[in-house]
């Protein structure tokens, strides 16, 4: 409360200071409101997306107060979600290249090529080696965009390369997930219709975990109304 | 910096120990984001409202960042303004009452009454002194809901009797707008239109202090995208 106090004194003697010019508040206004409480159980209401913020944040709200949603990092957590269940069934869908790409490994991503062909199979990608250190891609996951393909396949077998040659299978499983995950999410700097916002929202929250996602970074932001009441000095 | 950096450990902290269950993060995750900054001057961008939160609080964007608008305090602010102009012209339109209401007044608004009588009249009210301490309402202020003028009328004649008798016709002035405005704005809890709530930004922009409303209390709280991309961990 201190704190707030504080802020407030600030936010106002700026305001005098300030009065006859045409000044918006200071651009953190809004932030320091608030200090550490305790952690809630999810709002069981409705959660409606309002908008974007520049095209990269979901702004919404529900009877709490204002939530903001990085559509990106939401979007990697319900498709890590679905692919770590259906990476070891061997359910993900795969599509068809029109021409089949190929791909020249490097020696060490050729060891790993060998190592995680079968988890990769299993994720979607339909491979076939070459002559030498190339293969043709012939399918990639049927969620990711085709251009994302072999970059997606370079990622992948520079991290089984790096640091996870003695790992579980269960390991490079989640690897391949996430990393296709990743790419196959809605980027940043992207418009999304109210749909598609409402759709992240709904999912997200039938993950397992849907504040952070897969790489720890939290997913959703939020300001409650008593403290946005308090920045107005409404409380 | 520092202050972030522990409020980010707490998020985490708090995000592993419930992974198994459904549960968002806690409501003031995005708060404590910022440390106070320097003053910026308004950005000269454009506005833009995307929605109201709980039918109170406009949330709007620029390319700053985020905007929260007290929708009460934005309107009093632009009336106040409009009528501190108009009141000493005489330019207050009025609106007449299909059927004068009486007041009756104590005696302390009596004398109230006599002082201020001419200000009230450059206000938009219309009105007639009658017998006793009996006053018709014949006109009211164009921006007043009818059923406010007693309110205002009583409001007004009270504050005078308490602490005005011996001020300025300019403070009384003062007074008068600032309660007219309050009695006028649109109130919380009402649902606005976009087109209104482009409207009220527009014109709260054009004031001489956007930022507080004639009480001295904020009009507009902001969290800058730099704060929201470090909340988010993208920076």
């Amino acid at each position: 409360v201190r704190e707030f106090d504080n802020n407030v004194q600030t936010i106002e003697n700026w305001a005098t200071k300030n009065q006859s010019e045409t000044v918006l508040p200071p651009l953190d206004s809004a932030a320091k409101l608030v200090k550490t409480q305790e952690v809630e159980q999810i709002a069981s209401g409705k959660i409606s997306p309002l908008g974007q913020l520049h095209e990269s944040y979901i702004i919404a709200v529900d009877k709490e107060g204002l939530l903001l949603v990085d559509q990106h990092v939401a979007h990697e957590r319900i498709l890590f979600d679905k692919y770590r269940q259906k990476v070891g069934a061997r359910r993900i869908e795969s599509q068809n290249l029109l021409l089949p790409e190929t791909f020249d490994l490097t020696p060490a991503q050729a060891t790993a090529y060998d190592l995680v062909e079968k988890e990769l199979e299993e994720s979607g990608f339909g491979l076939m080696r070459l002559s030498g250190r190339t293969v043709a891609i012939k399918a990639v996951p049927a969620d990711l965009p085709a251009h994302e393909a072999k970059n997606l396949l370079r990622e992948i077998l520079d991290t089984v390369d790096a640091e996870k040659r003695g790992a579980a299978r269960d390991t490079w499983r989640d690897e391949i997930a996430a990393s296709l995950a990743c790419k196959a999410a809605v980027k940043v700097n992207m418009k999304l219709t109210p749909e598609k916002m409402q759709w992240l929202i709904d999912n997200l929250l039938k993950t397992a975990s849907p504040t952070t996602c897969p790489h720890g970074r939290p997913v959703i932001l939020r300001l409650t109304m008593r403290d946005i009441e308090r920045g107005f000095h409404r409380t």
